[in-house]
């Protein structure tokens, strides 16, 4: 029996809970039998080509418990996409060191990155098993009920929505929140969890799921502001106009795009900024504020929801299991039983690269600007436990005496 | 012996902790004998003028306790300054209310405010007891060692930079994130408690006590990020050239003022996104990006120091205590003892009234882009217990086989 040699590696943007799948391989990989090395491989593919390996089977158990709870990337990422040049230099890479196992950890782009070595090496006839862990706070891996870092994510914004809504009642006015969120509506969605009474912010809620109009949206807003005296607003990035066009790319300037074509849409302020000039400019209203949550909401230490912290370590520990128990390559997928409880299954790659989930019809209401009880129901027990909870003074109020008013 | 009818208000920005105060102020106002009425009023003085009471003494004291562990202004705010005839108004109303006690939670505009009240209403020779108590995330009131509110927004920039810097370690660049700060830079400082290992960001600090010079902030992200590969930057929103004149004043566009004559500084992601547009354009750094912390540093739900809610809590409750058992109107302050321990004093309202605390020299380094371990030693006992650690990799690097590097 030949030794094995695993190679892990992280794509793609870090999550509050990606080094919890780093740390779910590397310590099943070292209970394997017959294993010889457990490297990781630095900031992902382009760690590879660099031969920039760290060996991780010389890591404390207890400094990879604590690495775990450590949120973004413990071994770098990268953005890189290979191609097919690409992916021969990291098969020569692959074979000068032995690598029998590759685990990448990482979203759409990531899976099809998996895809395309795994079909390289098949080509090349070089035996290696690739499989692929998900990850992604944009939840839009398709084959799986929720992705790992989602839920902390989500957490996040519900979080600062319920946050955003208590300081919006107390300075009455509009508040356009800005959340991640490219193709998928999810993460935005997430603002619906941090409402609680009726009157309670966010109120409206747009998603790229639907086609944004700005002069709907400044009815929605008006209306809302009539009805409550104010109004808090969650709004995807990729909102766009029924041609598919950004909202954002309505600001002038050079719109940067990265190696995958996308254009940059976080890391700026503007599209939050553009939003309150509409709403400033037609509608009057004095008081208008926006937040881009921008990399607080993927990145920030202490936010964390441990249901997503369990099951991001299970998908790391499952995924060499399935490398060392099956026969095939794939991606290891969530799915959702009982309520709530989840299994996890070996998906080929294929039906996972490359592909963009959005948020399904059910979980959005018929006027487009808020979410169905689906969506509350599905989202809730992701969120984990300990959830921080917003108290109102009940009115008892005092009889006026002047009544001048 | 008359009976004693309170109000409490709470003005200015809402903090994560002046729902604290206000419980401190309406408990311990119910233990006191001969207490006839406690008032809330809504929305600050703005609730005085159009009596828009609240009767607090028909609150549980079990959902204050819930209300006090809430953030955000649970009586709502204002940003109202009374002139001499508001002021008026205001008398009128607490005359016709029979109110003998005032007491009200803010920041510096808000302590002017007290301090206006208790002279027209000497001047007015009407008995009135004004307790003003403070409130600010700024920290910027003069004869405090530091304010109620300060810590958790603090906190939570502590915790925001400490995963800027993890996500920034992965996939390397640029990182600004801009915090609220208009003359004072203690909140932003606050980011260099989010740093654990040397080669950690923030790499650079920028507050409104130095004059900012765009060359030289250049000079300095060109040296950090050829010396770490990358860069994470904290910049005072309030930062300012050699002139006084905001940074931010730099950009095209009509800047919003308050009724304090202030240029609107929060609520849009501009400076983040003017410095960021520098960088890449002089430095020809590509992966560069700003955050704007916005709203979320003060209203988020689920950060807080449990030392900051004690605090509040007390100056609350002290406020009280010095309204009966003192003879004379103030601004309740607090003093630091022991390492660490606070006591409470009450300054005289013109003290404390319309002066602006900024950061001391002692806690600014000599080149002005770093705190001082003065600063570190301050700061560290008011975050609080459970900050959340972060933790990486050992280096354990693999020999490289090909070495074609």
């Amino acid at each position: 029996m030949s030794l094995a040699k695993i190679l892990v590696a992280q794509g793609g943007g870090p999550t509050a809970v990606i080094n919890q799948s780093l740390v779910g391989v590397v310590l099943e990989a070292r209970r394997q039998a017959g294993v010889a090395a457990v490297y990781g491989a630095r900031h992902g593919v382009r760690g590879i080509v660099n031969e920039d390996f760290v060996d991780l089977a010389q890591e404390t158990s207890h400094n990879l418990e604590l690495v775990a709870m450590t949120p973004a990337s413990a071994l770098g990422s990268t953005r890189d996409k290979p191609d097919a040049a690409y992916c021969r230099e990291i098969f020569t890479v692959l074979q000068a060191h032995g690598i029998t196992h590759f685990f990448y950890i990482g979203g759409n782009d990531s899976s099809d990155t998996v895809r395309i070595v795994s079909e390289e090496a098949k080509a090349a006839n070089y035996p290696l098993r690739c499989i692929h862990i998900p990850k992604t706070i944009d939840n839009d891996l398709v084959g799986n009920d929720h992705t790992p870092g989602y839920a902390s994510a989500a957490r996040f914004v519900a979080q600062a929505f319920a946050g955003a809504n208590l300081d919006n009642a107390a300075l009455p006015g509009v508040y356009v929140g800005v959340v991640m969120g490219r193709h998928a509506g999810f993460l935005t969605a997430a603002a619906a969890l941090g409402k609680k009474f009726d009157d309670d912010g966010p109120h409206l809620i747009y998603v790229p799921e639907r086609d944004f109009d700005t002069d709907q949206f400044l009815r929605d807003v008006k209306a809302t502001h009539e009805r409550f005296g104010r109004c808090v607003i969650a709004v995807s990035e990729g909102i766009h106009d029924a041609s598919g066009a950004p909202m954002l790319s309505k600001l002038a300037g050079d719109l940067e795009r990265d190696a995958h074509g996308n254009v940059q849409l976080s890391g700026t302020g503007a599209l939050a900024d553009l939003l309150c000039e509409e709403i400033k400019g037609k509608l009057g209203i004095k008081r208008v504020r926006g937040d881009t949550f921008g990399y607080l909401q993927r990145s920030f230490l202490g936010c964390v929801s441990d249901v997503d912290q369990r099951e991001a370590r299970e998908v790391g520990e499952k995924a060499v299991q399935c490398a060392f128990h099956g026969d095939r390559d794939g991606s290891v997928a969530i799915q959702r039983v009982g309520y709530y409880s989840v299994d996890y299954k070996l998906l080929p790659l294929s039906a996972v690269a490359g592909k963009t989930r959005t948020m399904e019809d059910v979980f959005i209401n018929a006027s487009g600007t808020d979410v169905t009880d689906a969506f509350r129901l599905y989202l809730r027990p992701l969120l984990g436990s300990g959830m921080p909870d917003a108290y109102r003074l009940r009115p008892n109020p005092v009889a006026k005496v002047l009544n001048r008013g």
